[in-house]
């Protein structure tokens, strides 16, 4: 595996493999790599001729009261485990090299930002469409992996890609989940052992949700009002940012039954906060 | 001369010959072209494989009040000029192919773009950085070639590429002038006789300060009063914008003598917006 640091010799090294006609499958990442992680890898590896991860924690996602500082960071960790996948490249960059002090460039994707999760931690879309902006003009990717577990990240992406005319292709991995269902984030490591028990109660309350939407026996109003009361009984959650039914192109709540519904939540527990969701056809 | 509309089909084209190891040059033009376009033209023929040109007014960077409905569309004339120029692609895409109707991300450069023509033109250079976003994504040149004339634009540009880490040359080439001095610009074509007439004043002013600049005798402070003097002295001038010295990195006016100074200047003759630059090292 060959590891880069600086942004233009990775474009360098990419070009190199596009003008021989290979394909890149490029998988974005924080570190603190989980098994989600690998199954992106994994299917990146068989779908591509070059596999290429990158390893940032990028600062402009972050708000100003939130965990970038402490952030899981275990660089020799995930190394291993991206050279034991067989990943071609990883693209390393230090802070300074992807914004110096003059940077002054952002990609707003207004429609599908300004939900959600944007609610709660305002900016961070803004950070997120910016820096793989960057990331795929690096790689030029023919194609880039994320996982569901973030939806509106993937929606929020995918609009970037098609407005913008990026030439990659953006693949959706489903969410991977520990044995009890607790969807695998980087941020579970936070949770302390009872918090860490609790946890599971968020996609249980999913998919309750998800058997109520499918029954129908119950009006969206009913589900949304069954999550929160679900969440809210769980006494390790602190705080509850949202639980409810949604359009999965537009975000907005839903009060009618429609073909596709996604039913998401975000919870605190303590300072962590945890996000998940289900995509359900009916 | 390939003519092509549809944006995939575009990227497809120029990727073909990337994938072969031509070099694009990349003039993107808004029509009605003028000696000045056809300098950039040339200048691209000659440093590159392949010359892709594209022709789009460009809406989302013209005000609610400007003159996006008038803006000069001579297509025909312009297809010609192009095909004589040994253009080798003409982009020629429908608006709603740039901007579906669900379109929602947009490119900003914030430092550099709040200054001089933003104040009067708010937004302006969100549709200009949103839209060459879109057309280097979608032609992926070599190089791309915008005229002297739109000084700040060029900045804005600049620092798109940069930050967002396009891999596209910009190549700025100087303003290519009437006999009078006037620069050339699509703009022109509103002036009326008598406009036409007086408007080689914007020139004529911004010599003068450029030979106060070199020869020291003046204040910066000085040198602004007289631009606004010998402008406003123009009877068909019915308005300056701005009329100054800058710092052509940062478009601050500056108040002290430094070694790179953008004499820059705005003006209305009635409806018609006119600008003009020089760029003076000392």
């Amino acid at each position: 595996m060959e590891l880069i640091r600086i942004p233009r010799i990775m474009q360098e090294s990419c070009k190199k493999y596009l003008l021989k006609g290979r394909t890149i499958g490029f998988v974005p990442t924080m570190g603190a790599l989980h098994d989600g992680h690998m199954s992106l890898i994994g299917r990146a590896r068989v779908e591509n001729d070059i596999v290429v991860t990158s390893l940032f924690v990028n600062p402009i996602q972050f708000g100003p009261s939130e965990d970038f500082e402490k952030y899981p960071r275990e660089i020799e960790n995930d190394r291993k485990k991206m050279q034991n996948s067989d990943v071609d490249i990883l693209f390393l960059p230090a802070g300074d090299q992807m914004y110096p002090r003059d940077f002054s460039t952002f990609v707003h994707v207004d429609a599908v930002s300004k939900r959600l999760c944007d609610s709660f931690r305002p900016e961070h879309f803004k950070g997120v469409s910016t820096v793989v902006a960057k990331l795929l003009n690096i790689v030029s990717p023919t194609r880039a992996y994320f996982g569901q577990k973030d939806f509106q990240q993937t929606i929020v992406i995918k609009r970037m890609v098609k407005d913008l005319n990026f030439d990659s292709e953006i693949v959706v991995c489903p969410t991977v989940r520990e044995q009890d269902g607790l969807a695998m984030s980087s941020r579970n490591l936070y949770l302390d052992e009872e918090q860490r028990k609790a946890a599971p109660v968020l996609y249980r309350t999913l998919n309750i949700a998800a058997d109520a939407v499918k029954s129908g026996t119950k009006s969206p109003a009913e589900i949304r009002e069954l999550m929160r009361a679900l969440l809210s009984a769980e006494k390790f959650i602190t705080e509850v940012d949202y639980a409810s039914l949604y359009d999965p192109e537009t975000f907005d709540e839903i009060d009618e039954k429609k073909r596709d519904i996604l039913i998401a939540a975000a919870v605190r527990f303590g300072d962590v906060r945890l996000i998940d969701n289900l995509l359900v056809t009916i």
